[in-house]
C-alpha cells in the first residue's frame, strides 16, 4: 500500500516542508532510507545522514535546523521517535487485517467460534474447541478437540495445538509451534525396553504471551505446563512437561527447559541455554547464552553464566584464565623445574 | 469426561471408604490434588499430604491407617501405584479414540489404506503409500509417495514424511516432525559455489519408536538413516543422513547427530548434546547434557561429559577447578614472586 | 522404478561385462551393495570389496583388472566416479517429477502462477503472491499475501512463508521451514511488561539457496533479513531479524544467529554454534561446532572455536590443559607446600 506524504502528515499531526505528494510505502532507518521510504531523526549522532538519505521523507523535531540542503520532504513534529513508532504500529496493524472464514476449512459442529475471527483455508477446529472473538487462525493450523483459544489471539500457519490445551487472550503464536505434545517420560523395563508414562495433562498459556516459530511446549504428565502472563519465547525453544515460566520472563532462541523446572517472573534467559529438570529459578534472574543450569538459583536478580553456571563475574574470570591456560601451565612447569632442578 | 468414584473403584477393584458418588474427571499428584481429582499414596514420605489434599479421592493401600481425619474418599487396593498407573493408561487411551476418515483429505487412488484407521481432514496420502491397520494420521500430515506406515502407529498433526520413507508398528510421531528431508551434502566447486550431492536414500524407523515434536530426521545419501526398535527421541532433535540409532536408546531434546554416526543400543543421551559425523558410540553409553562428542566411544556402559567430552568423573574434577581458576592463577603468581623476588 | 543394466550402460556409455538383463533399482556404496543395486569402484583402497559385493552391477574403470572372480556385472567407463554421480543425479531428478495442480488447494484469484508448476493439495497461495515457472509447492505449504517465489524452486510440505517475503530461483526449502516470523523485539515497560516492537520488514532469500527442515528465519524489524546466493543452511537453525548471511556460506544444524549480525561470504559454521547480535564476521571464517561467538571477527579465513571463541589452535591448547586441570592443580598445591612448608 502507498500513501501520499500529506496523508501521513495528517496521521501524525506534522507540518510539511517540501513535496507533500510523493508516495510512501515503507519505513526504514535513516541510514538505510530508499525512495518511497520514510524515516526519522531523533539522535543528533545521526544528523549527518539527513543530508544524504535517499528516503522520500524524514520526520524531524519542530526545532530541527538544517545546515545543508536536504532532498527529502521534512515532517516536523514535537517528538519524532514517538511519531515514527506510531507509524510502525499502524504498518504492523495493516499487515494483520485478515478476517472471515476461508474455504475449505474444517470446523467441528460442536466448536464454539467467536465473532470477527479469521479462520484460514485448511485450518482445523476440533470438537468442543473454542475460538474467542477477534482471534485469527491461519491456514494449516490445527486446534485439537476441547482446546480453548482466547480473544484477539493470533495463531500463524502450521501451528499444532493438541487436545485440551488452552491459550489466553492477546497472544501471538508463530508458525510451526507445537503446543501439547507428550512429555518425554518412559519407565525402563527389565528387558531393556521402555514403557510409556501416560501424559494426560495439558498446556496452559496465559495472556499477552508471544511464542516464536517452531518452539515446542509439552503437555504436563498430570496437571499443566504453564506459560504465565506476558512471557515472550523466541524460536525453537523446548519447554518440557510441567514446566512453569513466570510472568514477563523472556527467553531467547533454542533454549531448552527440562521437566518440572520452575522459572520465576521477569527473568531474562539467553539463547541455547539448558536447564535440567526439577529445579527452581527465582525472580529476576539473568542467564547468559549457552549456559547450563543444573541447580536451584535462589538469589533474586542474580546473573549467571557458563556450563555449569557460576556467578556471572566469577565465570568471566574463569573464562579469561582459561584462554591463557597454556601460559599458566608453562609457569607451573617452570616453577617445578626451579624447585626440583 | 466424568465418572463417579464407584465406577473407578470397580475398574481397579477397590473397596470404598467415604462418598462413592462424587465425580472424578482428572488425575493428579497427592500434593496437587483438586476437587474432582483422584490421586494415590504409596510413599510414606507423602503421607502428611493425605490430611490436607483437596482431591476428591485417594487410592491407598489396604493396610493404610489414618491418624487424622481425611476429607477425601479412600479407595483401598493391594498396590496403589499399580492401580493409579492403570487409571493413567485408561485416561491416555480415552484421549486417542479418533477413528474414521474426515473430509476433505487427499488419498491417492494407488495408496493402500488398512482397516480401523483415522485419517484427519487435510491429511495427504501420496501415490503407492501404505497405511497399516489401526494407524492414525492427524490433520495436515503429509505422507509422500511410496512411504510406508505400519500398524497402530500415530502421526500427529503437521508431520512431513518424504517419499519412500518407512515407519514401523506402534510408533508415536509428534506434531511437526520431518522424516526424510535431504541430508546436508554439498561439494565445493572451484568458483566458490557448492554442488548438491544427491540424497536418494530414505529413513527407516522401526517399531515402538517415539519421536518428539519438530524433530528432524534426514534421509540417507544412499541407503537408510535408521532409528531402531524402541528408540525414544525427545523434541527438536537433529538426526543427519545415514545415522543409525540402536535399539532402546533414549535421547533428550535439542541434541544433534551428524552424518553417518552410529549410536549403539540402550544409550542415554542428554539434551543439547552434539555428535560429529562418522563416529561410533558403543552400547549402554551415557552422555551428559550439552556435551560435544568428537571421537569414537568404545567402552560399554561408560559415562561422559563436557565439550569435548571426557570421562564423567574426570570432567567433573576439571569443572570444579575451572570454577576456582582465579584462585589457582593467583597462587601461581604468588609462587612466582616468591621464587623470583 | 527398475531398469535393466543395459539401459544404464547406455546412459553412461559403458561397455558391459556379464549379465546385461539384471534389473537395477537402487544405488549404493560398494561395501553396502545389495541385489538390485549398482555401485562404483574408483579408490583402489576399496578394490577388495568388488570380490564380495552383493550388488548386481559395479561401475569400474576401463583399465580395471580383476584378480579374482566377480559375481556382479561390470560396467566399464573412463571415469567411474563421474558416471556414478551422473546416475545419482538422474535418480534424484526422478524423485522430483511432481507437476500439475492437485485439488483441493487454495490459490487467490490475484496470485500469479507460472508455468509448469506443481501445487500440491492443501497448498495455500495468498493474495498477490507470485510463483515462478517450474516451481514446486508441496502440500500444506503456506505462501502469504504478496510473497514472491522465483523459478525452479521447491518448497516441501508444511513450509510457512509469511506475507511479503521473497525466495529466489533454484532454491530448495525443506519441510517445516518458517520464513518471515516476527523478529524477537520487546521493549521493557515500567510495569514489568514488554511492549512489542513492530516487525514490518521481510525476509529475502536469494538464488541457489538450500534451507534445512524446521529452520526458522525471522523477518527484519525494518528492512530485510537476507540469505545471499548459494547459502546452504542445515536443519533447525535460527536466523534472527536483520541478519545477513553472505554468499556461499554453509551452516550446520542447530546453529543460532542473533539479530542484526552479519556473516560474510564463504564461511563454514559448525553445528550448535551461537552468535550474539550486532556483530560482523568477515569472509571465509570457519567456526567449530558448539562455539559461542560474541565479538566481531575481522581476520579473513581465520578459524575459531570454543565458547566464547578463541583462535582455533589456542583453544585446542586450552582444552587439552582443561582435561588435565586436576593434575595442574595438584602440582600447584605441592609447590606451595614445598615453598611454605
Amino acid at each position: 500500500m502507498k500513501f501520499p506524504i500529506s496523508t501521513i502528515a495528517q496521521l501524525i499531526g506534522a507540518t510539511i516542508e517540501g513535496n507533500a505528494n510523493a508516495e510512501i510505502f515503507t519505513l526504514s532507518k535513516i541510514e538505510e532510507g530508499k525512495p518511497g521510504g520514510i524515516c526519522f531523526l531523533a539522535n543528533p549522532k545521526y544528523t549527518h545522514h539527513i543530508y544524504s538519505t535517499q528516503a522520500s521523507a524524514v520526520i524531524v523535531a519542530n526545532d530541527f535546523v538544517a545546515t545543508e540542503p536536504i532532498l527529502a520532504t521534512l515532517l516536523r513534529v514535537e517528538n519524532p521517535y514517538n511519531a515514527f513508532t506510531f507509524l510502525l504500529q499502524k504498518a504492523q496493524e495493516m499487515m494483520q487485517v485478515k478476517t472471515g472464514i476461508e474455504q475449505p476449512c474444517f470446523i467441528s459442529p460442536t466448536a464454539k467460534i467467536g465473532e470477527n475471527v479469521y479462520i484460514g483455508a485448511f485450518a482445523y477446529i476440533g470438537h468442543y474447541a473454542e475460538i474467542g472473538n477477534g482471534t485469527k487462525i491461519y491456514p494449516h493450523t490445527y486446534i485439537g478437540d476441547n482446546a480453548k483459544i482466547g480473544e484477539n489471539t493470533t495463531l500463524h500457519a502450521n501451528v499444532s495445538v493438541y487436545m485440551g490445551c488452552e491459550i489466553g487472550h492477546n497472544c501471538l503464536i508463530h508458525a510451526g509451534v507445537v503446543v501439547g505434545s507428550d512429555g518425554f517420560g518412559h519407565a525402563p523395563q527389565n528387558d531393556g525396553t521402555y514403557a510409556k508414562i501416560p501424559q494426560i495433562g495439558n498446556v496452559v498459556i496465559e495472556n499477552h504471551v508471544e511464542i516464536g516459530a517452531n518452539t515446542t511446549i509439552d503437555r504436563g504428565t498430570m496437571g499443566s505446563t504453564r506459560i504465565c502472563d506476558g512471557v515472550k519465547l523466541d524460536n525453537l525453544i523446548q519447554v518440557a512437561h510441567n514446566v512453569v515460566i513466570g510472568k514477563n520472563t523472556v527467553i531467547a532462541a533454542q533454549t531448552g527447559i527440562s521437566g518440572s523446572t520452575k522459572i520465576g517472573e521477569s527473568c531474562m534467559i539467553g539463547g541455547q541455554v539448558g536447564f535440567v529438570g526439577h529445579i527452581n529459578i527465582t525472580n529476576g534472574v539473568k542467564i547468559g547464552a549457552q549456559s547450563g543450569v543444573s541447580k536451584d538459583i535462589r538469589i533474586e536478580k542474580s546473573a549467571w553464566r557458563g556450563s555449569p553456571v557460576q556467578e556471572y563475574r566469577q565465570q568471566l574470570k574463569s573464562e579469561a584464565i582459561f584462554r591463557q591456560l597454556e601460559e599458566l601451565s608453562k609457569k607451573v612447569h617452570e616453577l617445578e623445574k626451579m624447585m626440583k632442578g
